[in-house]
Protein backbone atom coordinates (compact mmCIF):
# COMPACT_ATOMS: atom_id res chain seq x y z
CA UNK A 1 0.00 0.00 0.00
CA UNK A 2 1.36 3.31 -0.63
CA UNK A 3 2.08 5.78 1.85
CA UNK A 4 -0.61 8.90 2.33
CA UNK A 5 0.81 12.63 0.80
CA UNK A 6 -1.13 15.91 1.49
CA UNK A 7 -0.78 18.27 -1.08
CA UNK A 8 -2.65 21.33 0.14
CA UNK A 9 -3.28 25.27 -1.65
CA UNK A 10 -3.53 28.38 0.31
CA UNK A 11 -4.13 31.43 -1.80
CA UNK A 12 -4.75 35.03 -1.39
CA UNK A 13 -7.17 35.12 1.73
CA UNK A 14 -4.24 33.24 3.77
CA UNK A 15 -1.67 35.24 2.23
CA UNK A 16 -2.87 38.54 2.39
CA UNK A 17 -3.52 38.22 6.47
CA UNK A 18 -0.59 38.09 8.90
CA UNK A 19 -2.68 36.54 11.73
CA UNK A 20 -4.37 33.96 9.54
CA UNK A 21 -1.34 33.03 7.76
CA UNK A 22 0.53 32.81 11.29
CA UNK A 23 -2.02 30.28 12.23
CA UNK A 24 -2.51 28.18 9.25
CA UNK A 25 1.54 27.43 9.42
CA UNK A 26 1.00 26.17 13.24
CA UNK A 27 -1.54 23.88 12.00
CA UNK A 28 0.25 22.68 8.99
CA UNK A 29 3.22 22.38 10.91
CA UNK A 30 1.43 19.82 13.26
CA UNK A 31 -0.21 17.54 10.79
CA UNK A 32 2.86 14.79 10.90
CA UNK A 33 1.58 12.96 7.09
CA UNK A 34 4.27 13.88 4.34
CA UNK A 35 3.23 16.66 2.58
CA UNK A 36 3.27 19.33 0.21
CA UNK A 37 2.40 23.28 0.65
CA UNK A 38 1.35 25.21 -2.72
CA UNK A 39 0.92 28.82 -2.26
CA UNK A 40 -0.19 31.80 -4.37
CA UNK A 41 1.16 35.10 -4.37
CA UNK A 42 -1.91 36.97 -2.78
CA UNK A 43 -2.24 40.78 -3.65
CA UNK A 44 1.75 41.59 -2.30
CA UNK A 45 2.96 41.29 -6.21
CA UNK A 46 0.23 43.92 -7.30
CA UNK A 47 1.61 45.94 -4.67
CA UNK A 48 4.80 45.98 -5.96
CA UNK A 49 4.19 46.66 -9.51
CA UNK A 50 1.99 49.52 -8.00
CA UNK A 51 5.18 50.71 -5.58
CA UNK A 52 7.44 50.36 -8.61
CA UNK A 53 4.72 53.05 -10.67
CA UNK A 54 3.54 50.12 -12.98
CA UNK A 55 0.28 49.18 -13.76
CA UNK A 56 -0.98 45.41 -12.74
CA UNK A 57 -2.40 44.11 -16.37
CA UNK A 58 -5.36 41.52 -16.43
CA UNK A 59 -7.44 40.20 -18.96
CA UNK A 60 -9.95 37.74 -18.21
CA UNK A 61 -8.99 38.14 -14.42
CA UNK A 62 -5.67 36.29 -15.20
CA UNK A 63 -2.30 38.50 -15.25
CA UNK A 64 -0.61 39.46 -18.06
CA UNK A 65 3.42 38.86 -17.60
CA UNK A 66 5.32 41.33 -19.25
CA UNK A 67 9.26 40.92 -18.57
CA UNK A 68 8.97 43.59 -15.71
CA UNK A 69 6.08 41.76 -14.04
CA UNK A 70 8.07 38.30 -14.51
CA UNK A 71 10.84 40.36 -12.26
CA UNK A 72 8.49 41.50 -9.68
CA UNK A 73 6.24 37.80 -9.46
CA UNK A 74 9.55 36.35 -9.34
CA UNK A 75 11.02 38.52 -6.01
CA UNK A 76 7.90 38.44 -4.39
CA UNK A 77 6.48 34.62 -5.07
CA UNK A 78 10.12 32.84 -4.72
CA UNK A 79 11.48 35.35 -2.72
CA UNK A 80 9.52 37.40 -0.11
CA UNK A 81 6.56 34.90 0.20
CA UNK A 82 8.28 31.37 -0.44
CA UNK A 83 10.83 32.43 2.15
CA UNK A 84 8.82 33.96 4.73
CA UNK A 85 6.92 31.17 5.15
CA UNK A 86 9.53 28.20 4.79
CA UNK A 87 11.25 30.64 7.91
CA UNK A 88 8.30 30.54 9.93
CA UNK A 89 7.09 26.89 9.37
CA UNK A 90 11.06 26.42 10.54
CA UNK A 91 9.95 28.29 13.74
CA UNK A 92 7.07 25.61 13.93
CA UNK A 93 9.48 22.54 13.80
CA UNK A 94 8.73 21.45 10.31
CA UNK A 95 11.66 20.85 7.62
CA UNK A 96 10.00 23.16 5.20
CA UNK A 97 12.64 23.33 1.85
CA UNK A 98 11.10 26.24 -0.66
CA UNK A 99 11.25 25.75 -4.25
CA UNK A 100 10.21 26.77 -7.31
CA UNK A 101 9.49 24.65 -10.64
CA UNK A 102 13.01 25.55 -11.69
CA UNK A 103 14.60 24.33 -8.46
CA UNK A 104 15.75 20.89 -8.97
CA UNK A 105 13.68 20.76 -12.26
CA UNK A 106 10.85 19.95 -10.14
CA UNK A 107 8.16 21.20 -12.75
CA UNK A 108 8.73 22.04 -16.59
CA UNK A 109 6.23 24.19 -18.39
CA UNK A 110 6.51 25.46 -21.70
CA UNK A 111 5.34 29.47 -22.30
CA UNK A 112 1.36 29.73 -22.93
CA UNK A 113 0.85 29.60 -26.52
CA UNK A 114 -0.60 33.10 -27.85
CA UNK A 115 -4.18 32.60 -28.59
CA UNK A 116 -6.25 35.34 -28.42
CA UNK A 117 -4.71 36.99 -25.83
CA UNK A 118 -0.70 36.63 -25.20
CA UNK A 119 -0.54 36.11 -21.57
CA UNK A 120 2.98 36.92 -21.66
CA UNK A 121 5.83 35.13 -19.68
CA UNK A 122 2.62 32.64 -18.53
CA UNK A 123 3.59 28.84 -17.94
CA UNK A 124 1.58 25.40 -19.14
CA UNK A 125 3.21 22.74 -17.16
CA UNK A 126 4.26 19.63 -18.84
CA UNK A 127 5.72 17.40 -16.21
CA UNK A 128 6.36 17.04 -12.74
CA UNK A 129 9.41 15.42 -11.58
CA UNK A 130 8.14 13.37 -8.68
CA UNK A 131 11.29 11.15 -8.47
CA UNK A 132 13.59 14.30 -6.97
CA UNK A 133 10.35 15.37 -4.61
CA UNK A 134 10.21 12.13 -3.64
CA UNK A 135 13.46 11.92 -2.31
CA UNK A 136 12.83 14.90 -0.89
CA UNK A 137 9.44 13.71 1.16
CA UNK A 138 11.63 10.57 2.03
CA UNK A 139 14.35 12.72 3.88
CA UNK A 140 11.55 13.93 5.88
CA UNK A 141 11.52 17.86 4.43
CA UNK A 142 8.67 19.23 3.09
CA UNK A 143 8.48 21.08 0.04
CA UNK A 144 7.01 24.49 0.13
CA UNK A 145 6.03 25.57 -3.94
CA UNK A 146 5.33 28.94 -5.12
CA UNK A 147 4.12 29.58 -8.30
CA UNK A 148 6.78 29.90 -10.38
CA UNK A 149 7.88 27.18 -13.01
CA UNK A 150 10.69 27.14 -16.05
CA UNK A 151 11.13 25.97 -19.14
CA UNK A 152 14.65 24.36 -18.61
CA UNK A 153 15.79 26.96 -21.52
CA UNK A 154 16.71 29.31 -19.17
CA UNK A 155 13.72 30.58 -18.61
CA UNK A 156 10.92 31.31 -15.33
CA UNK A 157 7.28 31.33 -15.98
CA UNK A 158 4.55 32.79 -14.03
CA UNK A 159 2.21 29.47 -13.36
CA UNK A 160 -1.58 29.28 -12.03
CA UNK A 161 -0.69 28.06 -8.74
CA UNK A 162 -4.13 26.09 -8.24
CA UNK A 163 -2.98 24.36 -11.49
CA UNK A 164 0.46 23.38 -9.77
CA UNK A 165 -1.03 21.98 -6.88
CA UNK A 166 -2.95 19.73 -9.47
CA UNK A 167 -0.43 18.70 -11.50
CA UNK A 168 1.69 17.96 -8.46
CA UNK A 169 -1.15 16.10 -7.10
CA UNK A 170 -1.46 14.18 -10.19
CA UNK A 171 2.17 13.50 -10.59
CA UNK A 172 2.80 12.14 -6.66
CA UNK A 173 0.21 10.27 -7.21
CA UNK A 174 2.73 7.40 -9.09
CA UNK A 175 4.32 7.09 -5.06
CA UNK A 176 1.65 8.25 -2.98
CA UNK A 177 -1.43 7.95 -1.75
CA UNK A 178 -2.48 11.56 -2.45
CA UNK A 179 -5.24 14.13 -0.90
CA UNK A 180 -5.57 17.07 -2.69
CA UNK A 181 -6.46 20.14 -0.10
CA UNK A 182 -7.48 24.01 -1.92
CA UNK A 183 -7.95 26.16 0.90
CA UNK A 184 -10.32 29.72 0.31
CA UNK A 185 -12.22 31.64 1.96
CA UNK A 186 -15.71 29.86 1.77
CA UNK A 187 -16.73 26.65 3.95
CA UNK A 188 -16.84 24.67 0.37
CA UNK A 189 -18.77 24.50 -2.98
CA UNK A 190 -21.81 26.65 -2.16
CA UNK A 191 -25.31 26.41 -4.40
CA UNK A 192 -25.52 30.22 -3.11
CA UNK A 193 -22.30 31.79 -2.75
CA UNK A 194 -24.06 34.10 0.49
CA UNK A 195 -25.05 31.23 2.25
CA UNK A 196 -22.46 29.20 4.17
CA UNK A 197 -25.51 26.84 4.83
CA UNK A 198 -25.76 25.96 1.20
CA UNK A 199 -22.38 23.93 0.61
CA UNK A 200 -22.40 20.78 -1.04
CA UNK A 201 -20.67 18.14 0.51
CA UNK A 202 -20.13 15.58 -1.86
CA UNK A 203 -19.62 16.39 -5.64
CA UNK A 204 -19.28 13.79 -7.67
CA UNK A 205 -18.78 14.01 -11.55
CA UNK A 206 -22.96 13.40 -12.02
CA UNK A 207 -23.32 15.55 -9.22
CA UNK A 208 -20.92 18.21 -11.53
CA UNK A 209 -22.54 17.65 -14.54
CA UNK A 210 -25.97 18.42 -13.42
CA UNK A 211 -24.96 21.38 -11.49
CA UNK A 212 -23.25 22.84 -14.33
CA UNK A 213 -26.13 22.18 -16.41
CA UNK A 214 -28.67 23.56 -13.73
CA UNK A 215 -25.77 27.15 -13.53
CA UNK A 216 -25.22 26.58 -10.06
CA UNK A 217 -21.76 26.28 -10.48
CA UNK A 218 -20.72 28.64 -13.06
CA UNK A 219 -17.32 31.21 -13.26
CA UNK A 220 -14.33 31.33 -11.40
CA UNK A 221 -15.46 28.06 -9.81
CA UNK A 222 -15.63 25.99 -13.23
CA UNK A 223 -11.58 26.11 -13.96
CA UNK A 224 -11.21 25.00 -9.89
CA UNK A 225 -13.56 22.14 -9.83
CA UNK A 226 -12.23 21.05 -13.60
CA UNK A 227 -8.86 20.92 -12.24
CA UNK A 228 -9.91 18.58 -9.28
CA UNK A 229 -11.69 16.14 -11.36
CA UNK A 230 -8.46 15.80 -14.05
CA UNK A 231 -6.60 15.29 -10.53
CA UNK A 232 -9.12 12.87 -9.47
CA UNK A 233 -9.02 10.93 -13.24
CA UNK A 234 -4.85 10.67 -13.02
CA UNK A 235 -4.73 8.83 -9.53
CA UNK A 236 -5.16 11.47 -7.09
CA UNK A 237 -7.65 9.78 -4.34
CA UNK A 238 -9.51 12.49 -2.77
CA UNK A 239 -10.05 16.39 -3.44
CA UNK A 240 -11.21 18.48 -0.66
CA UNK A 241 -12.51 22.34 -1.13
CA UNK A 242 -12.90 24.06 1.96
CA UNK A 243 -11.48 26.97 4.98
CA UNK A 244 -8.07 26.86 5.92
CA UNK A 245 -8.89 25.47 9.10
CA UNK A 246 -10.42 22.70 7.49
CA UNK A 247 -6.67 20.94 7.67
CA UNK A 248 -6.95 20.96 11.69
CA UNK A 249 -10.96 20.56 12.42
CA UNK A 250 -11.97 17.31 11.48
CA UNK A 251 -15.69 18.31 12.50
CA UNK A 252 -15.41 21.40 9.78
CA UNK A 253 -17.69 21.38 7.02
CA UNK A 254 -16.27 20.98 3.57
CA UNK A 255 -16.59 20.06 0.06
CA UNK A 256 -15.53 16.50 -0.86
CA UNK A 257 -14.41 15.36 -4.50
CA UNK A 258 -14.45 11.99 -5.87
CA UNK A 259 -14.82 10.15 -9.61
CA UNK B 1 39.01 8.77 1.79
CA UNK B 2 36.58 11.65 1.41
CA UNK B 3 34.79 12.52 -1.61
CA UNK B 4 36.32 16.00 -3.00
CA UNK B 5 33.20 19.21 -3.06
CA UNK B 6 33.51 22.31 -4.67
CA UNK B 7 32.17 25.57 -3.06
CA UNK B 8 32.41 28.69 -5.43
CA UNK B 9 31.29 31.82 -4.53
CA UNK B 10 30.75 34.68 -7.11
CA UNK B 11 29.61 38.15 -6.09
CA UNK B 12 29.10 41.34 -8.01
CA UNK B 13 31.43 41.23 -10.67
CA UNK B 14 29.89 38.20 -12.28
CA UNK B 15 26.41 39.01 -11.12
CA UNK B 16 25.78 42.50 -12.65
CA UNK B 17 26.98 41.22 -15.98
CA UNK B 18 24.87 39.17 -18.10
CA UNK B 19 27.06 37.72 -20.20
CA UNK B 20 29.79 36.99 -17.26
CA UNK B 21 27.08 34.90 -15.64
CA UNK B 22 25.90 33.34 -18.41
CA UNK B 23 29.80 32.20 -19.48
CA UNK B 24 30.55 31.56 -15.72
CA UNK B 25 27.38 29.44 -15.53
CA UNK B 26 28.41 27.80 -18.11
CA UNK B 27 31.91 26.58 -16.81
CA UNK B 28 30.22 26.07 -13.73
CA UNK B 29 27.79 23.90 -15.06
CA UNK B 30 30.63 21.48 -16.82
CA UNK B 31 32.62 20.81 -13.42
CA UNK B 32 31.56 17.50 -12.77
CA UNK B 33 32.77 17.51 -9.51
CA UNK B 34 30.09 17.78 -6.50
CA UNK B 35 30.20 21.20 -5.91
CA UNK B 36 28.09 24.14 -4.17
CA UNK B 37 27.40 28.20 -5.53
CA UNK B 38 26.99 30.52 -3.24
CA UNK B 39 26.03 34.23 -4.79
CA UNK B 40 26.25 37.55 -3.70
CA UNK B 41 23.61 40.35 -4.46
CA UNK B 42 25.56 42.33 -6.90
CA UNK B 43 23.77 45.31 -7.11
CA UNK B 44 20.37 45.10 -7.87
CA UNK B 45 19.16 45.41 -4.53
CA UNK B 46 20.47 48.39 -4.19
CA UNK B 47 18.61 49.64 -7.62
CA UNK B 48 15.56 48.10 -6.33
CA UNK B 49 15.88 50.58 -3.08
CA UNK B 50 15.97 53.19 -4.94
CA UNK B 51 13.53 52.39 -7.33
CA UNK B 52 11.55 52.25 -4.53
CA UNK B 53 12.21 55.82 -3.50
CA UNK B 54 14.20 54.75 -0.67
CA UNK B 55 18.12 55.42 -0.01
CA UNK B 56 20.82 52.33 0.73
CA UNK B 57 22.24 52.87 4.25
CA UNK B 58 25.93 51.87 4.08
CA UNK B 59 28.08 51.86 7.32
CA UNK B 60 31.75 51.00 7.14
CA UNK B 61 31.12 49.58 3.59
CA UNK B 62 28.15 46.76 5.12
CA UNK B 63 24.80 47.83 4.20
CA UNK B 64 21.89 48.34 7.28
CA UNK B 65 19.57 46.12 7.03
CA UNK B 66 16.18 47.87 8.40
CA UNK B 67 12.85 46.35 7.90
CA UNK B 68 11.82 47.56 3.91
CA UNK B 69 16.02 46.05 2.84
CA UNK B 70 15.56 43.07 4.27
CA UNK B 71 12.17 42.57 2.36
CA UNK B 72 13.83 43.92 -0.96
CA UNK B 73 16.97 41.56 -0.54
CA UNK B 74 15.46 38.73 0.49
CA UNK B 75 13.30 39.57 -3.16
CA UNK B 76 16.24 40.26 -4.96
CA UNK B 77 18.80 37.88 -3.77
CA UNK B 78 16.70 34.78 -2.70
CA UNK B 79 13.88 35.18 -5.71
CA UNK B 80 15.05 36.97 -8.77
CA UNK B 81 19.19 36.06 -8.71
CA UNK B 82 18.70 32.65 -6.95
CA UNK B 83 15.93 31.30 -9.56
CA UNK B 84 17.57 33.00 -12.41
CA UNK B 85 20.51 31.00 -11.77
CA UNK B 86 19.05 27.91 -11.27
CA UNK B 87 17.03 28.53 -13.97
CA UNK B 88 20.37 29.07 -16.09
CA UNK B 89 21.83 26.01 -14.43
CA UNK B 90 19.38 23.74 -15.44
CA UNK B 91 19.16 24.68 -19.13
CA UNK B 92 22.81 24.10 -19.17
CA UNK B 93 21.67 20.61 -17.18
CA UNK B 94 23.57 21.12 -14.21
CA UNK B 95 20.74 20.24 -11.67
CA UNK B 96 20.36 22.99 -9.27
CA UNK B 97 18.53 23.65 -6.66
CA UNK B 98 18.21 27.11 -5.08
CA UNK B 99 18.11 27.38 -1.18
CA UNK B 100 18.07 30.32 1.58
CA UNK B 101 19.52 29.14 4.76
CA UNK B 102 16.09 28.63 6.04
CA UNK B 103 15.42 26.11 3.15
CA UNK B 104 15.77 22.50 4.89
CA UNK B 105 17.33 24.54 7.75
CA UNK B 106 20.50 24.63 6.21
CA UNK B 107 22.34 28.16 7.39
CA UNK B 108 21.25 28.89 11.37
CA UNK B 109 22.23 32.64 12.06
CA UNK B 110 21.59 34.93 14.98
CA UNK B 111 20.60 38.64 14.62
CA UNK B 112 23.92 40.14 14.72
CA UNK B 113 24.70 42.16 18.20
CA UNK B 114 24.28 46.02 18.55
CA UNK B 115 28.16 47.29 19.04
CA UNK B 116 28.99 50.47 17.99
CA UNK B 117 26.79 50.13 14.69
CA UNK B 118 23.22 48.51 14.58
CA UNK B 119 23.19 46.55 11.42
CA UNK B 120 19.51 45.83 11.92
CA UNK B 121 18.60 42.31 10.50
CA UNK B 122 22.16 41.18 9.88
CA UNK B 123 22.57 37.58 10.19
CA UNK B 124 26.15 35.78 12.04
CA UNK B 125 25.76 32.61 11.34
CA UNK B 126 26.08 30.02 13.86
CA UNK B 127 25.51 26.64 12.72
CA UNK B 128 25.34 25.15 8.77
CA UNK B 129 23.21 21.56 8.91
CA UNK B 130 26.06 19.51 6.71
CA UNK B 131 23.87 16.63 6.99
CA UNK B 132 20.90 17.78 4.61
CA UNK B 133 23.13 19.49 2.73
CA UNK B 134 25.35 16.55 2.18
CA UNK B 135 21.68 14.21 1.19
CA UNK B 136 20.98 16.65 -1.28
CA UNK B 137 24.43 16.60 -3.02
CA UNK B 138 24.78 13.15 -2.91
CA UNK B 139 21.13 12.87 -4.92
CA UNK B 140 23.19 14.66 -7.46
CA UNK B 141 21.68 18.05 -6.94
CA UNK B 142 23.78 21.28 -6.86
CA UNK B 143 22.57 23.42 -3.86
CA UNK B 144 23.25 27.12 -4.84
CA UNK B 145 22.82 29.44 -2.06
CA UNK B 146 22.14 33.29 -1.52
CA UNK B 147 23.15 35.26 1.16
CA UNK B 148 20.08 34.70 2.83
CA UNK B 149 19.65 32.88 6.29
CA UNK B 150 17.21 32.28 9.33
CA UNK B 151 17.27 32.47 13.49
CA UNK B 152 14.41 28.94 13.26
CA UNK B 153 12.52 31.93 14.70
CA UNK B 154 10.69 32.52 11.84
CA UNK B 155 13.26 35.59 11.18
CA UNK B 156 14.95 35.87 7.91
CA UNK B 157 18.30 37.39 8.24
CA UNK B 158 20.94 39.25 5.57
CA UNK B 159 24.11 37.71 5.80
CA UNK B 160 27.72 38.09 3.92
CA UNK B 161 27.81 36.02 1.04
CA UNK B 162 31.67 35.47 1.41
CA UNK B 163 31.11 34.23 5.08
CA UNK B 164 28.02 31.71 3.96
CA UNK B 165 30.76 29.87 1.86
CA UNK B 166 33.72 30.11 4.31
CA UNK B 167 30.96 28.36 7.13
CA UNK B 168 29.51 26.08 4.09
CA UNK B 169 32.95 25.21 3.11
CA UNK B 170 34.07 24.41 7.13
CA UNK B 171 30.74 22.96 7.64
CA UNK B 172 30.85 20.36 4.60
CA UNK B 173 34.69 19.65 5.61
CA UNK B 174 33.11 16.93 8.12
CA UNK B 175 31.78 14.76 5.16
CA UNK B 176 33.77 15.84 1.90
CA UNK B 177 37.39 16.86 1.23
CA UNK B 178 36.45 20.67 0.61
CA UNK B 179 38.04 22.96 -2.02
CA UNK B 180 36.83 26.60 -1.70
CA UNK B 181 36.64 29.21 -4.48
CA UNK B 182 36.27 33.08 -3.91
CA UNK B 183 35.93 34.39 -7.31
CA UNK B 184 36.41 38.12 -7.72
CA UNK B 185 37.43 40.96 -10.13
CA UNK B 186 41.82 40.23 -10.06
CA UNK B 187 43.46 37.96 -10.66
CA UNK B 188 44.13 37.20 -6.85
CA UNK B 189 46.16 39.00 -4.10
CA UNK B 190 48.03 41.44 -5.59
CA UNK B 191 51.03 43.28 -4.29
CA UNK B 192 49.96 46.19 -5.97
CA UNK B 193 46.26 46.32 -6.87
CA UNK B 194 46.54 48.21 -10.06
CA UNK B 195 49.25 45.46 -11.43
CA UNK B 196 47.68 42.30 -12.34
CA UNK B 197 51.79 40.97 -12.42
CA UNK B 198 52.10 41.58 -9.18
CA UNK B 199 50.07 38.43 -8.09
CA UNK B 200 50.84 36.99 -4.70
CA UNK B 201 50.62 32.90 -5.80
CA UNK B 202 50.68 31.05 -2.69
CA UNK B 203 49.96 32.40 1.01
CA UNK B 204 50.34 30.25 4.09
CA UNK B 205 49.75 31.97 7.59
CA UNK B 206 53.44 33.26 8.06
CA UNK B 207 53.35 34.69 4.62
CA UNK B 208 49.94 36.52 5.73
CA UNK B 209 51.37 37.34 9.13
CA UNK B 210 54.26 39.39 7.22
CA UNK B 211 51.87 40.74 4.22
CA UNK B 212 50.45 42.39 6.98
CA UNK B 213 53.04 44.18 8.91
CA UNK B 214 54.56 45.30 5.72
CA UNK B 215 50.57 46.83 5.15
CA UNK B 216 50.37 45.08 1.62
CA UNK B 217 47.76 43.49 2.46
CA UNK B 218 45.15 45.78 4.02
CA UNK B 219 41.44 47.21 3.96
CA UNK B 220 38.44 44.95 2.19
CA UNK B 221 41.03 42.58 1.88
CA UNK B 222 41.99 41.32 5.44
CA UNK B 223 38.49 40.34 6.33
CA UNK B 224 38.16 37.83 3.04
CA UNK B 225 41.79 36.20 3.98
CA UNK B 226 40.84 35.72 7.15
CA UNK B 227 37.61 34.27 6.45
CA UNK B 228 40.30 31.90 4.05
CA UNK B 229 42.51 31.10 7.02
CA UNK B 230 39.74 30.17 9.71
CA UNK B 231 38.38 27.69 6.66
CA UNK B 232 41.70 26.08 6.88
CA UNK B 233 41.74 26.22 9.86
CA UNK B 234 38.61 23.97 10.09
CA UNK B 235 38.83 21.52 7.94
CA UNK B 236 39.10 22.71 4.36
CA UNK B 237 41.69 21.65 2.50
CA UNK B 238 42.63 24.51 0.07
CA UNK B 239 41.21 28.25 -0.83
CA UNK B 240 41.58 29.63 -4.29
CA UNK B 241 40.63 33.21 -4.79
CA UNK B 242 41.18 34.53 -8.32
CA UNK B 243 38.67 35.36 -11.34
CA UNK B 244 35.57 33.23 -12.35
CA UNK B 245 37.36 32.10 -15.51
CA UNK B 246 39.97 30.07 -12.77
CA UNK B 247 37.32 27.51 -12.45
CA UNK B 248 37.46 26.17 -16.18
CA UNK B 249 41.25 27.55 -16.88
CA UNK B 250 43.66 25.52 -15.44
CA UNK B 251 46.74 28.03 -16.78
CA UNK B 252 44.85 31.54 -14.99
CA UNK B 253 47.30 32.87 -12.78
CA UNK B 254 45.46 32.92 -9.11
CA UNK B 255 45.96 32.60 -5.24
CA UNK B 256 46.33 29.35 -3.62
CA UNK B 257 45.98 29.50 0.69
CA UNK B 258 46.72 26.70 2.49
CA UNK B 259 47.71 26.56 6.65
Amino acid sequence: MKQKLKIIKIGGNVINNKEALSSFLVDFSKNKTPKILVHGGGKRATEMISELGLKPKMVNGRRVTDEKSLEIVTMVYAGLLNKNITAQLQQNNCNAIGLSGADANTILAHKRVVKDVDYGFAGDVDIVNSDVIKTLVENDLTPIFCAITHDKNGQLLNTNADTIAAELAKGMSKHFEVELIYCFEKLGVLVDVDKENSIIENINLEIYSKLKKEGIITDGMLPKIDNCFDALQNGVTKVIIGKPEVISDKNLKHTTLVL
